[in-house]
Order: C-alpha cells, then structure tokens, then sequence
C-alpha cells in the first residue's frame, strides 16, 4: 500500500446516480479514470474487486472526537476514532468544535490542533451554545477565513448549552446571511429538567430514567419549533439525530409543504432500540445512554422507512464513545452516566445490511446515504462522495457475500463496549482506501498519524454550504 | 320586566342535548319547569315564543372587560361590556383578572372590584405572567378560596406577559395538582419581537405589518409546543383564540390521539379575515388589530369546518375593545396600536348565521358550543348553559325569520367603531332573560348596575374544573 | 319485578350530559320523575342505588340476531341475544336485516317475523346488497312506512353482498334524498380475494389466513372511499365496525375537513389483539374470527384514544356468534369460518372498565358512547338514551366497586365459546330494568318472549335519521 | 449542424448530480468527453455556451401522440409533436400506446409504424383496458421483446377505458412478476358519470361542468386507492397527471411510511389554475379541458412545492393537443369535448421558469425532474439524461439572461390554440442538440423526419425497470 498507484479491476461501481461494471484507476491519491477495462503498467497495485462492490469511502456527517463531556472526556481522539472509522469503511468525518471560554475561535483552533494526529480526512461544524456580538464576528470569521459553514444549536442540555428561541432565532438570520446552514438538536431542555426530577422524586436512578425523562413528545415538540422558526426566517435547517417517529413525521410534513429541512438518522436510532437501556445489567444499560434516547422498537423501523423513500437524507453516527468506568460515574444517578454510543467504525456495515441487503434500498442510494448527500450538503462533492474522475480516491470495496460481526473485542475504536456488540450481518468492507492509500485489507489496519487534511482548508469554495445557497426558496411570511 | 314570574310559551327549547317544544317557566330567578302546556296564575308575565328557540342565554369563555393594555386601557368596563353582552345574548362571561404588582391575590381583588358594577354574571380566569413561591401559593388560594379554576400562560407579548417553557411547565405542573385548566395564548413571542422588527426595517409600519409580523407559523409552533408539554405533564390544556389553520391541525393531531385540548375560535376569527387589517384606511386596518392576527381567507372556513365536528369545542370572543383615538396611538408604529376587538355583543348572532343558518351545525349543536360546553368546563352545569329545572333563568328567544345588522351607531359596548360593521345575517335575539329578568326586549334594554354576580363564589363545587378532573387519561410519559 | 312502579334511591343518575346524585322514580315503564328525595307510598318497589351508578341501559347499534351466514345460522336468536344483552346492562339493539331474494320488505318482513320472540326493545337496519328499480322503491317503504332509517353497504364479501362503487354512490343519493343514513362495512373485497388466494397458494389454511389475508389497509382504503364518495354526494356516512388505525385515521382527517362522518368502534376491536387468531388451537383461533379482523396489538389502545375525544363516537359488538362446532366448517379452509365474534352481553362491562376505569372517560361519556350518541343518530333520543322525566324506564344500576369476569361458562348467549374468555375488570351492572321492569338482578334473569318492541314501529317521528336532518352542510363539490 | 463532431465550450454543464464549467466534446451522436478546456482539431463544430446552462434534452415521461380520442384523433403526430418538442428543449418522449382491438401487440405495431416518421428519439408505454389470458400474454411479450416495462391502468373513462379493482390488482401482480411498473390515472369513474349527470341536470352544458362533475376529492380518492393497492400487492406504482392537493398529500403520505411511490405533475398542473376553464369564452375554456382537471388557485403553488422536495418526482405534460374545431365538438355538452392540453413543447421553459428562477430548485435538481429521474426510472439512464462521456448527446443550452413567451402564433406544435399563451418568463433554450445533432438554434429548427429511434429497441437491458427491481422493500401485508 505504499504505491501510489492503484488499480481496482471488475468490481461494480457504485455511484449515487449510477452503477456499473468498470475499472478504478487511482494516482497520487486521485481517481484518474473509471472505464471498463484499464490497462496500466508495471508499479501498479492490482485490487481484484470481482463480484464486489465499489464504493465511494463513507462519511460520517456527525462525530464528536475529543471531546469534552461534563464530567469526562470522550474516549476516542481523532486518532483511535478514524482508525476505527477506516476499518469500518469511513474515509471522512465532520466533528463538532466546541467553543473554549465562549470563542467560536479558541474552539476552532483547539479543535485543529486535536486533529493534528488524523490518518483521514475531516471537516468541523461548530456549536454555539450563546449569544453575543462577539460570537457574531465569529461566525463570519468562521464561515470566510475557516471553511467552516454549518452551525449547531442545542434546544436541550439546560445551564449548559442550551440556547433559546431568541437565540435559535438570531442564529437562523446569521446563518442565512452568510449561506451557513443551521444544524439543531432537538429536544425541550425545559421539559427534560422536568422530567429528570420527576424520574429522581420517584427513585428512578437508572439508566432507564434517562429514556423515560425525555419521550419522543419533547423530541417532537424541539423538532417542530426549530423547523417553524426556520421557516419563519426562511432558510435551511438540519435536524441532527432523528431518533423518534415523532420527529420524523414533523420533517415530512414540512417537506410536503416545500421547506428545506434535513433529516439526520444515527446507526444507532436505525439499528437499536429501548431493551439495551432497560436492560437490568448497569453496564449494558448505560452504554446504550445518549440523547435524544434510543426509541422503543418500531421508531428504528419507520426511520428506516422514511429513510429509504428520502424523507430523511444522510446517515450520521453522533459518535461519542466512553468505556464503563466512565459510564459508572453515573451509577447512583443516571443524569451524570455520560451521554454517548460509538458508531463511526459500525454505521457502513449496518446500513448495508439493514438497508441494502432488507431490499429497502439500492446500492446508489447506499452511497447517496453514506457519503453523496453529505458531501453535497456540505460542498465537498465530488471531491469527496463519488467515484469519479478528479475525485479523492477514498473507495471501499464491499463483498456482499462475506459477512460482518460487531464486537467490543475486535473493533478498533477505544472503548472496552460497543452498543452493537453481537450484532452480524450481510456484506464486508475487505477493503479501505483513504487518499489513495490502502489502509484496511485483509483485516490489516495501515494507518498513518498526521496524514489526514481538513477539507475545508484545501478549497476557498467551500466557504458556503450547498443548501443554503438554493435557500431562496417559498417566502417566509406566508399568512 | 319587574315581575319574578314569568312563562314563555310555545317555543322550540333548545338544550345541547335535545331539543323540544315547551313551555319554560320561571320563578325568582331560577327555572321552576320545562315542559308542554304550563298553566300559570295571574301575576305571571308571559311572552310568547311561538315559532322561535328557546336556548341559554350564551356565556363567553374569554373576556377583557376594563382591562389595561400598556398604554391605555379597554374601553368598557363591566357594566358597558355586560349591557352590550346582554343586548347580544350573552348572559354570563368570564372575564381574565391581570395581577396587580405580580400578586394574583391583588389582582384578583381589583377585578372583584371593578365587577361590582357588573349588570349580568361573571367568573375570572387568572392570568400568570410569572412564576415564584408567592405565585404558587397564590394559585392554591385562588382554587381553594376564590372560586378561580383556570390560569393563563402567555407564549407571547415578550417582555410583558411571556413566560417560557420552564414556567409553562411549573404552571402545567401546579393546575395538575389542583385541579384546575390551564389555558395558554399559543403565538412565539420571541419570533414576533424578530418580525416586528422585520417590518420595521422594511418600512412597513402600518397595522398590516402587525399580520405580517407574527404569520400563522408563529401561532402554530406555540400551539404544538403547549399540546406537547401538557402531554408531557398529563394534563388538559385549554388552547384559547385559535385563529389559524396551523394551530386547528394541532389541536385536532392531539385528539386523535387521545390527548383531552380544548380549542376555543373566537368571533372574529370565524367571521372575518385580513382583508380588514390590509384596508388602505388606518382606523379600518387599525380596529382589526388583535393577536393572534385575524388570517387570510381560507382559515375562517377551516375554522368554522373543525368547530362543526368538534374538533374546536366553543367559541369565545376576545372582548377587549379600543376607540379609534386609542388604536391611533399606533398611527406611526403598529407596534403601538391596541390590541383587541369586540365580540361580546355579536358573537351570538354571528355564530348563530355562519354555522346554523349554513346549515353546518343544528341548533342544539349552537347551544352547545356558545353556552353549554363553556359551563361544563368551568363547572358550572347545569346551574348555567341548559333550560332545565333548576338552572339559572339566563335564557334568550331567537327569532330564525327575523334578521341582524351590526354595527357602531347601533351597538351597546362604547368603542365608536365595530370590527363587524356592516354584517347582516339571519336570525335575531329578540328577549334575554338574565337571572330570571326580562332585561333585552323589543330593542329595549333594562340593566341594574350591581344585579350581577361572580358565579365562581357562589358554590364550593366550582373549584375544580371538570377536564381536569377527567384528566387521569393515558400516561403522559410514553415512548 | 311484577310491579310497574319502582323507586331507585340515592344512586349517581349518569345522563351523557350530567351526573347528579338522585332519585329515579318509574311507572308502567316510563321514568316519571328524576330529583332527589322523592317520596313514594306503598306498592313501589325500592331499590337502593347509594354509591352506584344509574345510567341509560346500553343501546347496541351493531348485531346481527338470527342471520344467515353462508353455510350455517349465527347461534343467537332475537331472544338469547337478548337475554345476553339484558345480564349484560344492554337494553336495546339495532339489528341489521338481510333482504330475502333481493327484497327489501321480504327481508324486513321475515326480520320482522324473526324478532316476536323479543324480550327487549329493538330497531332495524337494512343491508343493501344489489341496486334496481325495485330496491329504491323499497327504501323508500321501508323508511316512510317501516321506520326504518339506515342503510348498510359491503365493499366486501365479493360475490355475495359486495357492491361496487356505482351502487355506493346511488346508494348515498337516495339516503341522501330520503333523509337515512348511509352505513358502510369498509374492506376492500376485490384484493380480500386475492389475498386470500395468496395465503392458500402458500399453504396457509388456518384462522391466521384470515388476518393475513385482509390488513388493515384494505380497511383504510375502503373506508377511505366510502368517506370520499359520501363527501362527493353531500350525505352523512357512517362507518361500521371500526378496527384499525388506518380506518380512524380516514375519519379523523375527514373531520377535520368538517364532513359528518360516524364512525363505529366495536367491543372486540377495543379490547381484544390478534393474539387469539394467532393462537395454535383451532378453536380459539377460529372464534376470534371476524371481519374486518381483530388487529394488532397497538390499533387497541389507538382506537380507545380516539374514541376517549369523540373522533369515534359510539361503540357497537357486531355481535354474530357461532359455537365451535360452527367454526369447525373451516377447520380446512379459513374461507370457510363462520365470520363473527360474539360482545352484545360483554360490550357494557368491557367499555367501562377500558374506558372509565382506566381515566380515559368520564361517566357521562360512558353513557353517550354506550348509549346517547345511538339514540340521538337513530332518532330515538329521548325516548331512549337519557334518564329523564318522560324517557322509557331502560335502566341499569353499575356498582363500580363490584367486579366481572366474563366466560363461555356463564355467559346468557348460546356459543359454547367467548371471544372475551376469562377477561375481568372493575365494575358490575348489578341490575337491568327494561320498559320499566327489573329482567336483571342478584345475578337471576327474567325475562319475557314477546315482551320485546320494535322501536321503529312505535313512532312517526323516527322516519327519518338526525344525522341526515343536519346534513346540508359544506357544499360537496369544493374545487 | 450536418458536422458529427460537436464541441459546446465554457459553459455550466449541468448533470442532476453536479454542476461545473466544462467543454463537452461529441461524436456521432454521443457524448465523448466532458472536461475543461477540451481541444479539438478542424471539422469540428464549435459552440460557445459562456454564461450558460448546458444540459441533458428533456424527456417527457407523458404523452399521447397520434392518439384517438374516442371521437376525434390528437391532432399533433409524431412529427409535428416531436418537432415541437425538440424546439422546447425535449429529446425524448415515451408515448403511449393504445391497444388496437383488445390487442396489445397490434396496438405496438400500429404505433411503431406511426413512430416511423420521428425526428426524435422516443419509447413507449402501454395502456391496459381490460383484463384476460391473453392481455397477460401479451404485457410478457410486451416486456420481454418489446421493451415494453410500463403499463398504465385506468381508474376512470367508465365505460371505456376503465378498469376495476380486481383487474388492478391483477395487473400490479402482473406487473411484479416482470419487473414491470404499473401506472395509474386517479379518478373515481364511477363518481364522474354520477358528477356530470349531476351537472347536466342542473343545466350546466359548458367546459366549466367538466371541472365541477371531477372535483378533487375524486383524484384524491382514486389514488389513495392505487397507491393502498400497490402497498397490498407489495410493488411501486407510478401515479400520472398528479393535478391535486389531494392526490399529493396521498403520495407524501404513502412516502413518509416507507411505500414506493412515484408523483408526476406535468406542466399544466404546475403553471396553470381553473380560471381558464371557467372563462366565458367557449374557445378559451374549452382547451383548458383534460382529466383530471386543472385545479384552482393554490393547488398548482402546493404541487410546486412538493415537486421541490422530492415528495413529486419528475415533470411530464400529458400532451394531446386538439384544435379548437375539434374542441368544438362539446359546444354543447361538456362531456363531448376532447380531453387533453399541449405542453410537449412548452414544459422545458415553463419548469425553468416557475421551479428555479423562482429559487424553489436548483439548475441540477431542474435536470433532475425534467430529465435524468425519468431515464432512471424507466431504464434508459445514464444513455439519456446525463451529460456524460459515453452518454447520447441530446443536449440544450439555455441562457438564464434570455426569456420566452409563449403563444399559439409562434409554437411549433400544431393546434390553433396554446393553453400557456402569453406566458413569459426568465431563460431561453437557444440550442437543442439531438442524437449529436444541432436541429434548435437561431429559432431555426432542422429536423430530419425518421431520424429518431425507439429506445426500448435498442437494448436487452431495457427491459425491465429500475424502481421494480429495488422492489423487494419492506413486506406488503403489514398488520
Ligand atoms: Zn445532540
Ligand atoms: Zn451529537
Ligand atoms: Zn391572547
Ligand atoms: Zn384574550
Ligand atoms: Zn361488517
Ligand atoms: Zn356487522
Ligand atoms: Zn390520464
Ligand atoms: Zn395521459
């Protein structure tokens, strides 16, 4: 894998818009060509991809590498975390900057200094968890000097990043003047303050107490409101880990009304649901806690549903792992069991198998969901997201025929659990190449610290997103 | 009209639940019998309802009467409100108390005095417009001690009225525990503050820019947001003025699946829409001024449409009337114009017109939802809101051949415009009888300051509303 | 019991519009007088009613006493149906009549025939299963001459009582000019066919090859229709036999909209899931077989939601029961079945104990659901439905502290079997008083053949329906 | 333009999946390169597209030339249709077919021989009116040698064209088992002849009883139907002419549970509302009319929006264009009039117009919807709809700074009449290439009759179609 030059031969190419039987010739890290039959010389690495399939490398739209929670710090830096993802068929990965001392800024330049050590490629979106004129300028410093062109705001996690409809809403205008798109967690702080007291006044200490704090209905309710606002500001919004029924359905209603929303499931909210939190094991039950909770069964399949028809989009994994000695912080009270399931090594396998291999979906939508939509939203298509021409060479091959197991004991991620553990499935990523390097083949992980780049430092365009720039759409006041 | 006798013969009785020919008669204020053929003594005054509907004299849910508004106050008081009222067929209304220096206690007791005047019945509703100790302790006086079952919680009017999610929750919270309704004015204040100033940066600073500030979105978030945390808490919620299509679908998603909303259109919103705010005159646009706003064509049938099947489930009016002086406080800015129109006097006959002249309701549904569902609400059925033996005598006589005109130079409440100039409509009032007393007839009104009383201190059973007492429904906290 | 006059004290008199603590007072089978503390003299039986409940016996809007189905009898003649329905709290049933050799009146006639052996009062709807001249002349006898006001309609049972679309529509012009009331059996009966080749193409022979065979959206596309066709002609329609989600929610958006439409859940679709016609043993699996079938766990607890908030608004039985010897006749061929379950002894005890006990209702929706809402739609409100001075002394004392158990091995009806075996709740009718007599008390039946009369006979008021009377609502051609 | 070798230089070369600057470079009739700064030698034939869009020809997935329509023919055939469109910026088309004497293959070969004359390339779908062995034959003839793998169904044309239930659900099974896609025209025949019976006793003769006898409820109806039946038999349906609210509303519901659904609105739909049909001017009226009508104000705004979010899928027009002597012919009877409208040639700029210089879409979701979703669904991408090396060089250029006007006085369709007239909007297809030749430029068209060729003969791979082949998606029978 030290060559810098590839050929992948036979194998089916799959793009979001297409498929077909063709040849991948790769070169100092690009796709040079893709056309049935290529002849190459000598010094060439040769990929057999016979009855399989080629794909574009994953994108994980949602990440939380090296970061802070409360109490702990995820356990995954962006090392351990893109190895893992590499292994599992991501090539690239948007994390969230969380702002130092309040500065969108410090934030950023923590964040790029965390990803130093990267061995794939990686972009940032940034949270803002307050207002004020300074984070304003910061904003705009962020979008034209950083690359960095979406914004998260949280309506849950009260007294600390919580923001609310004056600030949602001061956002939503920010961020449509500067083409950014807005990104929201959606769930009622308020409410879950609430709830979690209601949990503690019964003696409910839990892990179970943090599903039954916060029901779908507040995940409906902030859902909801964040669309409504966007509408009334007329511009774009992402909704980050759909995990219920109940948002999902706010999403569909105002896409059949013609507003432009983004709907994010997680490999988790998919592939699970409640009877890992209720199960009476401590430790099963607090890795499987993260917010907004993992619904009970028939959530993951009607998400599925929508996913497959495109009332949702993309795929993300909100990636923030912990091993149980820090989820046992929390084992006298689960407010303080630290928020996170792992899923940026998993969420390539499982969506194949529950998606592609159930019929409910095709490989191009496959990539679409995997890697083309991401890459649209965020503007780094076709450099990233396709197997094309001029297109990064970061591909995976996926025999459909192998099969995949989920365990704790091989992954390559950090923590000493997986919320998947045991689950298996149909189809094999056998192999991983990230900037024209074979990184993950025959279950060999080659993996370089420092060679993975921050996307939205590489091109002056990327500055504004995809979606915000179609913006202009229905106007806002309809009476 | 002196006489504490009386019988009304031969008329069509219309209770909410059955309807019949009979005869009513009435002794010392109370309705002694219902039924067929009643032969009376001398000393009876008899009035002959032969061919016209005998109902209830109507009670409006949601009243301002001699209530402040920033810069200036309603123009009627109790008495012009309730003289109005009586002329129009409404025998009973429950009137909104404003605490006085944040003390309900204070506030409550200013409104007991300015309803000494009152010449028909009455009860209050209490609005909350912040929350502490002292106002929780008060809320409990004001159930156990005052008679007051219900509590308003303003979603608007930023930095005045507003209360955000935390103390709608305590408030949900706290009606729970006592039993009693909470009821909010669903419209996103701090989006309302953005489009305002929306407008003003515009230039758009007549009153269409007040309809154009906060656009049926703003009503619809508000509304969902309320339903969703009442089901959180699990208790009913009390939706008044609903004015948009936006916030009907929510409250009709919420019954369908069993959730106990009251949804209460108001006069105005039934009978007009925007083309009165968009008029080119200023006292025209300004007396349209109210919030929510009044909507765009399509709403008033869609409302209309949802209270025929019970999706709304009474109508209310918003009373709260200006002069045109005062609305020309907004002449340079419609952020200054009052907000509120009238109502008490026409609601009765418009209702009557638009929903059972049109033949989308019959008379026994028009009783219900301008008089009987308002008393079983606030607990004050069957005393109030039926002709049944044993109920107050508030009854009026309508004559279905007979017809109505409205309008400034006619009616009895003071402002010297009406939001209805001009609307005709079949079926007229022809006598109200308040507490037993010819006091509307032959267009003659006879009203005696002070003859009327809070119902709410009358009986220990009212103080508790019977929603919330049915309110043990389906747990609130479901996954 | 022999007396005919009788004295209930001091129990809860439920009515659906109020509860109140009173005494009831009956003579020669007509409740004379409600109002506490009545005083009587000798010669009047007393019964004490101190902490129970006294409601309006329950109205059955939905059997089919003595009725062909097929290849065998349903098991239950007017008279042990009713002797069921007596113990059971129910007073009254409306029976559908199957026309003879295409006749309406043969059909009535027989009907007619069939009932003399009735113990309790009854009414008739009439099944329409073919279109010609003849048949519109006869419905117009029937509801002008035989008072009999409602009309039924299969989408399904192809090749026997099916109909298709054109029928439909004539079928809803004619009720629509005669003033009746347009029911409708919702599945769609050409895809039933196929699909129950399908489960015989595969193999599946048994009961569960009924349910499989006709989902729930072959119920949400027929009653969709049916509503749709309804509002296209202008005219009420009434969905019977309410099983599903996708049902509910037809009528529930049709609602919205403001269009008059009934709908039906019954007793086994409120209390009962699919587990029983999954069960192994062919005996229970075949009792549990109905159309459309018993549902999923989860289409239950929805139908129960929405009647709780009047998007349903009466409960039925559909009772039609077979003994297993009966159901036997597809022991090879689950198109062979004998379809029907059995509820109208059940259908009271049931609906109190999902309905009431659980918080979902009130006592008067109890008897609005059970009772009112009936006798309003078939035009016999009043007289019955209501426990009022001058309604027929159809009576029933529930001691809600009491208990029930519900088993083939006690049971009144004939069937050896009981699709509700073994349920058991709070609340017991302790006692049943019909046309003024006590048939139901300390556990011991006594009832009378012949004693029994057809509502719609007695009175030229009932010719036609209430719901048609209120139909000229919005126009039907909306654009 | 006699020049095989083509060279389209600096413009945006637009695909559904990406747009960028970039020279296309063609060779006998196909695409060979797309890339910037292509160089090229002599003899060839250069075009400057600086500043402007260049894009994949249209393909009309509806229409109906050289159609009969019962008493007349449409009066544009495969030429004059063809050429029409190809001066719109269409290159392809799929007709359908009519079979001729219950035959389908007759019914191909009479449209294959009228094909004959084509300057265009085209394919075919094929209708289905009735129901036999032989018809199930022939759809397998259809699909396996013909190329054939779209079959429509009719749900209205009572006496004609339509089919019942039980012969949809055989075709939907029919359909599945080749890999075929059904197609359905969504009215209730039944209600129609019911509404223009209706009409014509209330005297109602002109064009505008054709809107008033179909209302929306009846598309509506019909189409929930389809798409209910499509979910029962477990395979896609593809829904034509979606012209309603109500039928759109149908499909987004449909979507949001998982179902797989195609929505296509066409050009009339989107562009025009029912003031047309209702203009006092006979002529005027009378070319507005085709089933399902064009709806009223408000419809066409809702269509658009979900057309821009995906809940629709790809645009068509429903061409059967008559002139107005043949429009004539319902002078007096609504009923007799010709149905169908032009737009073969108009679609390209009214969709540019209305969807992106409107900012609903953006120029690749443009081609999206006009183009590369239609080749896809129906098997012929990437060939068509795309701009690809390899791709067939049917390629527009539009200039976004231009504008168009339409009018019967200057298209090149052949009616009389042009139901867009006078409408004007933004952009300019200035250059349409077809099979690699120029035949649009400078307003002059250059067609070459029998150039075209029928596309699902020139392929193997053509014979089934992709939304069928990822069918297999979640199971049908859903309890
Ligand atoms: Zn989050
Ligand atoms: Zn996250
Ligand atoms: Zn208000
Ligand atoms: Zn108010
Ligand atoms: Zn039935
Ligand atoms: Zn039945
Ligand atoms: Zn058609
Ligand atoms: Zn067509």
């Amino acid at each position: 894998s030290s060559s810098s030059k590839l050929l992948i031969k036979g194998g089916t190419v799959v793009n979001a818009h297409h498929q077909e039987v063709a040849d991948v010739y790769v070169e100092d890290g690009i796709i040079v060509s893709v056309q049935p039959n290529i002849n190459v010389g000598d010094g060439v690495k040769v990929i057999d991809a016979t009855g399989k399939y080629v794909m574009p490398g994953g994108i994980d739209p949602h990440t939380h590498l090296d970061s802070d929670y409360v109490v702990t710090e995820g356990i995954d830096d962006f090392f351990s975390g893109q190895a893992g993802a590499l292994a599992g068929g991501t090539t690239m990965h948007i994390n969230f900057v969380i702002p130092v001392n309040g500065s969108l800024s410090a934030g950023f330049e923590a964040f790029a200094e965390k990803a130093k050590k990267s061995c794939m490629d990686y972009g940032f979106h940034m949270n803002v968890i307050k207002w004020d004129e300074d984070v304003e300028k910061e904003m705009e410093i962020m979008v034209k000097e950083k690359g960095v062109n979406s914004f998260k705001f949280f309506l849950a996690y009260k007294g600390r990043s919580m923001v609310n409809d004056e600030v949602l809403l001061k956002g939503l205008k920010k961020c449509k003047s500067l083409g950014a798109l807005t990104m929201v967690h959606g769930e009622n702080g308020d409410a879950i303050v609430e709830g979690q007291q209601m949990m503690i006044d019964l003696g409910i200490t839990g892990p179970e107490g943090h599903a039954l704090s916060r029901p779908p209905v507040l995940e409906g309710e902030a859902t909801a409101r964040a669309i409504r606002l966007a509408a009334f500001v007329n511009t774009p919004v992402y909704i980050v880990h759909v995990m219920s029924i109940d948002a999902m359905e706010e999403i569909a209603k105002a896409k059949q009304a013609g507003q432009r929303v983004i709907g994010e499931p997680i490999a988790a909210g998919l592939a699970l649901d409640d009877s890992g939190i209720f199960d009476p094991d401590f430790t099963t039950a607090a890795k499987n806690v993260m917010s907004p909770p993992i619904r009970k069964s028939g959530h993951d399949k009607a998400l599925q549903a929508a996913l497959s028809t495109g009332v949702l989009q993309l795929v993300g994994t909100d990636h923030c792992s912990f091993n149980s000695t820090q989820k046992a912080l929390g084992i006298d009270d689960f407010r303080k069991i630290p928020n996170g399931v792992n899923g940026i090594e998993e969420r390539m396998h499982l969506v194949w198998d529950i998606m592609v291999v159930s019929g409910l979906i095709t490989p191009s939508d496959y990539v679409r969901i995997t890697s083309t939509e991401c890459a649209r939203i965020f503007n780094i298509y076709p450099r990233k997201g396709a197997i094309l021409a001029g297109s990064d060479a970061d591909i995976i091959i996926l025999n459909p025929n192998a099969s995949f197991e989920i365990s704790a004991a091989t992954h390559h991620t950090r923590s000493d659990t997986n919320v998947f553990e045991g689950k298996k499935g149909k189809g094999k990523i056998e192999v991983t190449i990230a900037g024209g390097k074979v990184v993950w083949e025959g279950g060999e992980l080659k993996v370089v610290r420092g060679s993975g780049r921050c996307c939205s430092s590489l091109s002056s365009s990327l500055t504004c997103c995809r979606y915000s720039h179609a913006a202009a759409f229905a106007p806002s006041m309809k009476q």
